[in-house]
């Protein structure tokens, strides 16, 4: 279980790691898109395109359809909850690492004036 | 200036897709650590620890100082602002599609409904 959601966090942190996927999602957010309407919309040969969207479907990011001969993506069930949850984890540890550095800095500097003020005493 | 933040945000992801990179990460939101105790705790060479902080001290999520012969790995500059922000947005617009398509959904039923209700008269 936890084996898994790490493969899928790294799926996931991987497919956002490029601008133009990053982009297909943010594409794909205002409308549903063929390969070739984002291959055009991103100045991207059909080929460069379908593996970036091959990358999406894989972490779940994307679905695709196939009706005739065109074939259209749209946004996947996945929502990125874990990499969130992730970020936000990190965050919040970082934001405590920050304050305990600060009450520190805060206490060394208050020592340091009553020192001050001893030895003016 | 956009150009800086995209390859920034390309860094940040990828840094964040190896469960290793990650855990030094957390590991480093407990305690500061050298890259040999880090190397130990997850069971890798020198050589491959060094390669993951490298990473993640390009990306700006871990500085590091060399004193005497141990380096110091800690939490770096950069909190994830911009990952967090583009992750943010994004579920915000997965929310709103999905709520457009659970409109749409309702009104087809009713829709349907009134007409059922049409031919039985």
């Amino acid at each position: 279980m936890v084996q898994y959601m790490t493969a899928r966090l790294d799926t996931a942190f991987a497919a956002l790691s490029d601008a133009t996927r990053r982009g297909v999602l943010e594409q794909l957010g205002r409308a549903d898109a063929s390969i070739t309407d984002l291959a055009e919309r991103f100045d991207m040969t059909l080929t460069g395109m379908k593996k970036h969207v091959g990358v999406l479907e894989q972490a779940g990011l994307v679905t695709t359809k196939k009706i005739g001969r065109i074939r259209t993506c749209r946004l996947g069930p996945r929502r990125l909850e874990e990499a969130t949850a992730w970020l936000d984890r990190y965050r919040r540890r970082w934001d405590e690492r920050f304050d305990d550095l600060e009450q520190l800095v805060e206490e060394l500097t208050r020592l340091e004036n009553n020192d001050e003020r001893k030895k003016r005493k």
